[in-house]
């Protein structure tokens, strides 16, 4: 039995409750009062975890990477939250876990959190409620936090800046995405997974990402110069290697004081989200309540009446 | 030469000067406040388009009956404005007409006109752009008005619920597609489009859809029970029998008194969001300004501060 008492459910969540913790997340999630109160007190806790942005094409084998990934950090004693933000596609800790791991299941259990923003029409939008549960996830003492996305063009850059490490999933023959992250339409990523290299042509898609990097037609973030990891997600081969990577991106953050900025940007970014979303529920309302004398009022002139009208309700 | 008077451009965008048209649209879209005034001018002109939406999984052959559509819109007298919805992919007409129409192409240009909204991260959203295009291109004249989204989940209800008639394309073999529109993940169609039934299992899939939709596994939309139509697009097969039940479907939703009310609605959900967006703007400076306080604060004293500064701000 859950208690509904606030304070005890934060207290069950951080006890590693997965039903607290599930619920928590979702008052969270919907900015209800007791949700931007919990987030309060868990962001108090919050500050260490190094947030992980997993990108790349449908395709390329991204869910079978964060399940190597999930592994691979439990194994070396991290505890891992996992965000997807994937509308159409209810994840579940399954979909990344397939049947590999059934061995070590209480571990996993104990260990790791995946949590899928499946909703769409919230107000505030995706951007809000991924910030908002990575600082959840953060103070409920999950170190390594993964939000995948699901492609180019698709996520918000509120949530690509406050991003420690962004990683890019491609795989040999897709050409149109190397092209994409020339002309600056994908993501920038801080390392490149190269998926799938037991395909045909893994060496000329290497070759051909490598020069892109090396001349710099791909853009860097922060000075950090991308690497490129070679991976056969599906056969576990190369997430090792990634994990060390990504280890070493996080100590060049570190190192040039970007760590602790980015979570303290993400911080500003939420209070910014959530003040626009209480002042958008006032716009909407006054929307309707006045919808009979806007839709008949010039665009221009309605406008400033909304506006003004919202510095009356506001208290 | 264009003149960079406004209402001199918009009476050229209004004569059908191309480049007009694109310079006006992107004050438009950026909600400059030259942008407003002129969106303020075309809405008075507006109320006359029939907004029509194309959804689908990627691969369903949406590019290329947009093709079909747009050449049996113009044989049939009406003026088309495209808006296409797809960050990563920036879309000219070519895209969508192959080079099956050089024999008409005059007649095209003159009667075409063809947006993508390509770019991220505009405050506002891409709802807020494709709602502000809509109502600038029925202000230009253009009637049949087509809006491209780049599959399930990722429309903003905003938009949807602004459009006249929902075109959902779909292909056989796609069950999941079949499955999410079943689980109302996918967007509800008010005409369904099956799309290349030169494929094997065509028969099959029509009788899933139809299966499907007389037992009302799919919802209707007010009230109208969705109509399938088979097609192979790219051999043109199906076009106009598509165009027509469209047409069909406008004349349902007039004889509802549902065509201008959507008009209307879309007008208000405009003046909404551009009221959400000058106040985001002046959060954001809020945020920007008051950093140093707010990253020392707890999130739950923060957002009162930054709605209080808001308050003090608004004119």
């Amino acid at each position: 039995m859950l208690n509904n008492n606030l304070p005890k459910l934060i207290e069950e969540a951080l006890n590693g409750n997965e039903l607290a913790i599930a619920r928590l997340l979702t008052k969270i999630e919907y900015m209800t009062d007791e949700g931007i109160s919990a987030l309060g007190a868990l962001s108090k806790r919050s500050g260490n975890a190094h947030v992980i942005g997993i990108t790349g094409i449908p395709g390329a084998g991204k869910s079978t990477l964060i399940g190597g990934l999930i592994q691979e950090y439990v194994s070396r004693g991290h505890r891992v939250g996992v965000i997807v933000i994937d509308p159409s596609s209810p994840y579940t800790m399954g979909s990344f876990m397939g049947n590999r791991l059934r061995f070590q299941d209480k571990t996993m259990l104990k260990n790791v959190f995946v949590r899928s923003i499946g909703s769409r029409g919230y107000l505030g939008g995706i951007s809000a409620e991924a910030l908002m549960l990575t600082e959840a996830l953060d103070g409920l003492g999950y170190d390594k936090i993964i939000i995948e996305t699901v492609g180019a063009g698709q996520t918000d850059t509120e949530v690509e800046q406050s991003v420690h490490t962004i990683l890019v999933v491609t795989i040999p023959g897709a050409g149109d995405d190397i092209q994409a992250l020339k002309a600056g339409i994908m993501e920038i990523g801080d390392i490149y997974v190269l998926n799938k290299t037991d395909r045909p042509d893994a060496e000329l898609a290497f070759n051909t990402l490598k020069f892109a990097i090396d001349s710099s037609e791909i853009s860097y973030r922060d000075g950090w110069k991308p690497l490129i990891v070679k991976a056969v997600a599906i056969k576990n081969e190369g997430i090792s290697e990634i994990v060390n990577k990504i280890e070493d991106h996080l100590n060049y953050l570190k190192q040039k004081e970007l760590f602790k900025k980015r979570i303290i940007d993400r911080r500003a970014k939420i209070v910014e989200l959530i003040a626009r979303r209480k002042i958008d529920e006032i716009i909407s309302e006054i929307v309707k309540k006045n919808y009979n004398t806007i839709i008949n009022e010039d665009i221009t002139e309605a406008v400033p009446k909304v506006i003004h009208n919202v510095k009356e309700l506001l208290r």
